[in-house]
């Protein structure tokens, strides 16, 4: 009905599980969406394949990305850059996919200013418990790096309000089946189905005779 | 999680299957869901039962209900009131249950108005053909009858921009699966979510202490 697709942006706490939720997601409605692929100027690490993880530029390639504005966010953390670019976006969006970036809040919010369309979606465990719990539970991390995640985290509660949707990530495949049903929702907003609403307005024209 | 449940105004086209989509819905989330009752000054027809269809109630009772702001939205067609009584959908709302009411437009947009919380959703057949098709399928009405319900489908037209969503009715069961999913996915809206959001700040001030 509306054949564009959505511009949709997921943050959330580390810990949330949004690796593994897009992964089941992606999997699960292959056909629906697409995954946006970030360029970054950092070097590729073990078993990453350019392409897939990220795009590996030079930081003049970058550079010049950014002078032609063909990226819809970046940012520079300590020496290297990361951004999203424009066109594989634009072309899957022309193409009715759903395209999801997985990005840090200043990013999403940088992206809803230039789409305002845009759908912005934090996830969150059900509790700060139950994230704490899962940082430990990881087994990889010193108490010291938990501590650090647990403030990171607070932090970006702080931004939490900014968001369209709170998705809460307890059961996984529920949390894919709620996640997948609030796009279907915002599909069927009034505002994005303009062309719907104008031929059917004009086909009652014809017809009321 | 939400406690409060979410106002649901739905309006649409003579013909677009409200009657039955609305029965589909409540009877298979029974749980979920609870139909407001309009009062109304008129006498009820054969088969009417007070308190299912409307609350039929005298034009002296109705009246003193519009002076205490007992109705959340009222209109007087030809000579009688109709009304939505505020206190049994407050009492639902509250029962977290999301409240259904049934209701043309400018009911519609003045219950937006005091309650700007409230979901707008019109219902629609995929198309104007098919609304024709349906209203001539009945059997019951004359031409003119079809071709005044199309006239008054084009005027209804101009305010679908309006509402919130858009639900198109082609497929019944589909159908009743869209309007929850909208509405699932809007309990998730981060501004319903206010409650979780400060609970979960403040319980991750305590834990990365």
């Amino acid at each position: 009905m509306n054949t564009r697709g959505i511009l949709i942006v997921v943050s959330g706490f580390s810990g949330a599980g949004k690796g593994t939720l897009m992964k089941a997601l992606l999997s699960k409605y292959e056909e629906r969406y697409a995954l946006s692929v970030s360029a970054t100027t950092r070097k590729p690490r073990l078993g990453e394949v350019d392409g897939r993880e990220y795009f590996f530029i030079s930081t003049a390639e970058f550079e010049k990305k950014i002078a032609k504005d063909e990226l819809i966010e970046y940012a520079k953390y300590v020496d290297h850059y990361y951004g999203t670019p424009r066109d594989y976006v634009e072309r899957q969006l022309d193409a009715g996919k759903d395209v999801i970036l997985e990005i840090e809040i200043q990013g999403a919010l940088k992206v809803k200013e230039k789409f305002p369309d845009a759908l912005l979606l934090f996830v969150t465990p059900p509790s700060a418990a139950e994230l704490k719990k899962r940082l430990i539970g990881r087994g990889t991390e010193t108490m010291d790096v938990i501590g650090a995640r647990l403030q990171r985290a607070a932090e970006e509660a702080e931004g939490m309000n900014r968001y369209d949707y709170l998705v809460v990530n307890d059961d996984l495949d529920v949390c894919v089946e709620q996640m997948h049903a609030i796009i279907c929702g915002e599909h069927r907003r009034c505002y994005r189905c303009e062309t719907f609403i104008s031929e059917i307005k004009n086909e009652l024209e014809d017809l009321k005779g």
